[in-house]
């Protein structure tokens, strides 16, 4: 699906942190290290502008053409997510405006919110001057728009700006305050509007604003994300043939990343995955403990698979994690090996480049306990040797490869704003639902495709994983219903229609499944309900259990004796959250179904296949074995297939 | 005491949720279903007015002809929880302030402060267009002011307009300023005032405010919903002659219900069970988890018992839980059978009416996961059924019945403003104290009467238990010292005068008792205080502690011999804060000096005692053997006396 | 060092919260007591200004003169900890502004801004009235300045004179702008400034601000308590030769206490043993319950050390915990003895004055649940008793005494603040690290002297330990590489240069010690690392750890043979954060170098050495054995050396 090309190393580099005198060393070595890409540019609007107007490209000029002349390619970053104090006097009120309504104010990064059309105009404006300066520059290969949407919570913004574009896009998408006020049910407790311009945002409300009123705003919020995008990327487009990326982030889903991907040709992320362990991979604390020097075993390949998804078969690991950060709540150093092992678990996932963040570890300002591929006194740096190391097995490496997988797992952001706006029971998420479901299925050893949710066609999947899809379109579910894959469903499938209401006939109205869920209900952690399957243990749910009705074949019950799953042909509705144990039965069987074979691994060691290799990982900390034999912690190997 | 009624059931309905097609149908099957009363229009206000000053009562006029024509009596709510957004604009700083300084915007509901007079009189306004229209309707059999009062933590605003009311509020009740100086002790930190102009509310201080001023802002805060509630009775009663009500909550203790409840003929309350569970219960885990699906044992029976008070011997249960609700933290379906437990237990206690909320689940809003009598594609919902079944029992049941109890137990809401005004330790308060007492006496198998702090006249009780009260009236302290009943006093009783200062002679200064508590402490949960009553362990104090000294018998010990209790006649003075077993081994004794038979319930079993008959519940899991037979899980057993 | 002088008691008292008839009764039984002191008038500024300008100092006057005449020393304090309720209209703008921006109220105390110029002058001019009257009075022996600096954390103020004053400040610091965009690495994310006008308060930022800019906020924010201090020390001066004190409070860090006490004769503090336990001691659960009634047997000792530094040898308890508090989570009483057992834990720290607070309980305001020596209704309380025993022994004890320790700890409160800038991993404190050293130290049966940084003269000290010092002055690093003294340092030690900047060469940089730190890591507090010594356990890193190099001799070892402490010479160099049991290990081949005695303390018990005396302290609930003989719990113990 995706043309051949050479699996490439990279690093991100701040020339304007360090003296001219050195970056022609600075260059040589990373050409030595074996890298191809790096990127420059993203955070110094300052220095690119320091005074309105007051242009200073030259130190950029040279930059690039040192880099370029080096033989590596660059990466160019537009500047926006860095604007200079300057900007705030030109538009005090850009800002973004927290939840409690205060503006969140200058001295860090991202200090500006997505409807303020002054300072999109600001941004148009340095992003043509960059891209005219250099949208011809032979040595930039590729593009960056901004950095990390959505990071420290910048989506949701409470501004003034917001408030009026909020009003507009409810007027261009409800057309009439009449049928806003129908869609969202604002009869109950007389929250009827009589004009678009009487509503406000859904924060600082008594207690709960109304879920549709929430939902609304999340979907505005993302499109706000788009559009800034866009707006970028047709101003790169002007003037250079370079494809354009965005760098992503882990688990922030409170823009919709698909809608923000189809506007560039390229999708990246930021890969930290110890980074990450503490507070978004959502795992318990033995398991926090157990991986705190590797990361999760699954969140990385999770993402790989997104981003793939996200950039249409075009993604790459912009910035890898080289040794301890500075940001999460504890910041160990990774095993030695990891930052290997990382890289490869990209590959396997079909990345065309893995980029080291950062070159050398800078001695200031907030990022100063963030680790580099050098130290701050120049010396090597851990990940510089592993990264030769991969370098050098790269050379004998097949081309990036990402063969149709077996499986697919649809993931749709839409439905992660609605599972906020109402999870129901305390601590319940989307996001978590879906990665619970990848966990299984990577235990059985299977390789994924996450599609998005506007995917139609499924053909060459033999299963299709569908979980919590909350709003499912009729389009959707008749593609479901025809196609040829064994399908899993529910928990809240269909629970709601696309203005957060729940629908009648009850859900989830598919087609060809005879299941209805009569009542839902949420549970205390503490109170599991035990499942069975012909009569033996299968796991439990936990937090959520739909009671169910229907002449399909019940395939999981409670140990009471209501049906937990049915299955209807090739659908299969499951009325509950697993445990893993209870996914893995529920797996098994529709890989039996399907003819997938299956293979179950076990503590770190997962695999992935690409075209003729399969690429193993173990993430534990002892060696293990495989069937394509030993393992060494935080070791990686190479199984012909 | 009360007259004698027959038991009835009800539900809510919300016709302008619906087509009018269907209204009549829902009448007709409300009626099958066995139900006397519905209540409608409290949150209808953006239907009755939805331009300001434009009336639409015709709905309403259909709506209630429908359902009074099908035989069913209808209590119709004012709409005054619920302003309709216009209203902002008419009023922009009529809304609450939060603790924080923030206002408190519109999009749910309670969006008002209660010293907004401007609000006032549009409550006043829409009142008395109803009570014009509606007062001599001969379907409308009850009203129901505005809703839940201080539901969403509403009663204490720190907006302009309390400051300024606040002001007016204390000038009435102090005089003089240097009256208030005195009687808060204001010369400590230096915090007098020169005039009641100077006074702010208490919120956002450096440290603590002064608990004086803190007392007085939430009796001036609880004094505002008796006014605005009363403003709208006025009103309603210069139109009609049927009684009227308000719904209020589950342990909402910012205002003095009885004072509302002078105003009205009957109290009702909105009994949640597992709603409550998880955060007004005050349970522990291990207690959560076994009745998740239940509801406490006793919660529900306290706040019948405080409404029947409240009420002068009228209360209904206005909203009854019929299956999941959707906003506690988790929400688990009832086990089968519990929603005619509940009703039943209602009954046992007095309960004129059981009206179950609501009658059809609504599939859009706020409370779209709120479980109804039928579902949202109007199938029947296990409440239905289960209503069905206590309306066939109703048949053959007596009359409402409320004889007096043998035990009385004080509850004071300013005692628990005083409370939470200054806890001492993390986590006391009064309602907890004078629950765990509560349930500790349903344990021994005692029913009880709930009095309130103004009561003299004890004749007829045998035991009387006033724990906390922790400013008690000269009078109060006479009436007691001369009454005939057992006494039950402690802790903290008469620690404050009612300006909040500890009085001299020290506490409690009761004539007969001759105790004298000398210090108090605080204690950590995890250091509790071993008792024992005659040289055998008796459970412990848990909490906080006072030393006492004084002539009277010591009736229990610390372990290490200093005085724990003492009795002096027919009054006990406990020093501390009990475990169960530590108030069990006080209240035996007690009951045995009254002559009060006890039995001692265990597990989820209670039972309470009406005209003739001994109404038996079980809230466990299993079935249960009770001195009259079996009892199912989930069952309730009639005995007759 | 500090002349001899006899050790004495004291009181505080208010004599504005009494009738002026008891005042001479209370002066009497106060001498009669045993009592030296009674401090006087740091709260009472609206009785001696209740309008402003009209002062009202008869009062005072009568009442020292009646205190005087009883044959007490008065020290007075100045009220502006305090100022009334008018002084918010003179200058509305004066309060201080909270992190999230909100004012901080006028209602309890300390409600001012260290920042606020107009503030300023009104504590000029009412310390000026009260020098000027009292400057001479025969009976005002010491003064005291304002109370408690930085308690309820009001050292850190956002307000807009908190804004214009620390523009200025960074210009006097800095000189140029683009010297202080130089030296915090402003170009880092474009956070440059054109102008010391344009920079912000670091708080409300998106993500974390520039550690450089909060550290260079948090020392402005010290040195305004100086300033402001300094004023009334000045002021004081002109009038008055008494010495002059403020009391500071226990772990208070964000202000320099050296600073402080720079201007001042005598430091005092604020030792409330139970209060601290809870929120400040940063013990596990365990610990609090075991020493919930007698306090940590070391936090006390470790305040008495450092204040005895802060005062330059001077130094008093100026508010002795007698009883119960009120303002701690949990507030039990505490053991019988502990009274007496706290009085003479100070005198063994060379404290002159030892003065309960306060001589009666109010029953009214914020803290009428704080114990006094007399309860409120003017009987005596356990205090009383107590300080009469401890004024019985003093008659026969010898002189204030505080001969030099072997063992000095350098303590500064500018790490604290680097500390807290950038913690690294959650949880890790400057202050924990250094208290943690001190509790081993004590451990080992020594007593230690508390040095200041500025410290370059340690003759006569065999240990010299600076764990933590992040910032450490090259002068520093020659004066302890060139002492006779063994010397630990690390974690962290030079860890940064004094602008917040990560210094090459890699720290620690010290001359003499052949030890770099290459990379660090914090860690999640469940993954300990083992340590060894010599092949043996010898406790654990927790929550940080450094990668050390370098030629100097291992002396600790992590488990995987990595090592983990550095001797060199008479320097050790530990790179991580110990366990008890790992500091134990070190500080035991510490004094075997430096030829030290020790002998391992258990349990409670404690020992500190004055001339010719060791006094054991037994903060256990057991007696206990010392090589002096039998300690009972809650004892003391006198050892002629």
């Amino acid at each position: 699906m995706t043309e051949a090309l050479k699996r490439t190393l990279g690093t991100c580099y701040y020339p304007e942190h360090w003296p001219e005198e050195i970056w022609e060393a600075d260059a040589r070595r990373m050409k030595d290290t074996g890298l191809t890409w790096v990127r420059v540019g993203e955070f110094s609007w300052s220095r690119l502008e320091p005074v309105p107007g007051d242009l200073h490209f030259e130190w950029l000029d040279r930059a690039i053409d040192i880099l370029g002349k080096a033989g590596l390619k660059v990466v160019l970053g537009t500047p926006t997510a860095t604007p200079p104090r300057w900007m705030i006097d030109k538009h005090p009120d850009m800002v973004a405006v927290d939840a409690h309504g205060n503006p969140r104010k200058f001295g860090s990064r991202r200090h500006y919110c997505f409807s303020h059309e002054g300072y999109k105009q600001e941004s148009d404006r340095i992003v043509k001057l960059l891209a005219e300066r250099y949208g011809r520059n032979p040595y930039v290969a590729a593009w960056q728009t901004d950095n990390e949407y959505g990071c420290h919570d910048t989506i949701l913004s409470y501004s003034d700006a917001a408030r009026t574009a909020f009003r507009l896009w409810l007027r261009d998408h409800y057309g009439t305050i009449e049928a806003l006020n129908r869609a969202w049910g604002n009869v109950f407790w007389s929250m009827e509007y009589r004009s678009f311009e009487e509503i406000d945002l859904p924060n600082l409300t008594v207690t709960e604003p109304n879920p549709s009123h929430t939902l609304a705003f999340r979907r505005f919020s993302s499109d706000q994300v788009a559009v800034f995008n866009k707006r970028q990327v047709e101003t790169i487009r002007a003037h250079s043939s370079a494809p354009i990326s965005h760098n992503y982030m882990g688990r922030i889903t409170d823009f919709d990343h698909f809608k923000v991907g189809d506007d560039l040709e390229i999708a990246t992320w930021d890969s930290y995955p110890l980074g990450f362990l503490e507070d978004r991979v959502g795992a318990a604390p033995d398991h926090q403990r157990t991986y705190a020097r590797q990361g999760d075993p699954d969140f990385q390949a999770f993402h790989h698979d997104l981003y793939r998804a996200v950039g249409k078969g075009r993604w790459w690991v912009m910035e890898q994690q080289p040794g301890p950060v500075n940001w999460a709540p504890y910041n160990p150093a990774p095993t030695k090996g990891m930052m290997r092992l990382w890289a490869w678990e990209a590959y396997a996932h079909g990345a065309e480049a893995v980029c080291y963040f950062r070159w050398r570890q800078a001695p200031f300002a907030q990022e100063q306990m963030h680790a580099g591929m050098l130290r701050p006194d120049n010396a090597d740096a851990p990940a510089l040797q592993e990264a030769k190391q991969v370098a050098e097995e790269l050379r004998s490496a097949p081309d990036v490869s990402s063969p149709q997988a077996p499986v697919a797992l649809i993931f749709d952001y839409d439905a992660d704003f609605a599972w906020a706006a109402q999870p129901h029971g305390a601590g319940l998420s989307y996001f978590q639902l879906v990665f619970d479901v990848y966990k299984a299925l990577r235990k059985l050893g299977l390789s994924i495709d996450i599609l998005r949710p506007e995917t139609r066609d499924f053909t060459g999947y033999k299963i299709v994983a569908a979980p919590g899809l909350i709003h499912m379109p009729e389009d959707l579910k008749r593609a479901l219903s025809g196609c040829s894959a064994q399908v899993l469903l529910g928990p809240r499938t269909g629970a709601r229609d696309k203005n957060m209401v729940i629908p009648v006939p009850l859900p989830p109205d598919i087609p060809g499944l005879d299941v209805t869920v009569t009542r839902v209900e949420s549970l205390r952690p503490d109170m599991p309900l035990a499942l069975k399957k012909s009569g033996t243990a299968a796991g439990c749910f936990r937090g959520y259990r739909e009671e169910l009705e229907g002449a399909a074949d019940i395939v999981l019950e409670l140990e009471n004796g209501e049906p937990a799953a049915f299955s209807n042909g090739h659908m299969t509705y499951v009325g509950g959250w697993c445990d893993e144990e209870g996914w893995l039965h529920l797996l098994r069987d529709l890989c039996k179904s399907a003819r997938v074979q299956t293979f179950e691994v076990s503590g770190g060691v997962r695999c992935r296949d690409t075209d003729g290799t399969r690429i193993w990982t173990n993430y534990g900390s002892d060696p293990a074995d495989t069937p394509a034999g030993r393992i060494e912690a935080a070791g990686v190997l190479f199984e012909n297939l």
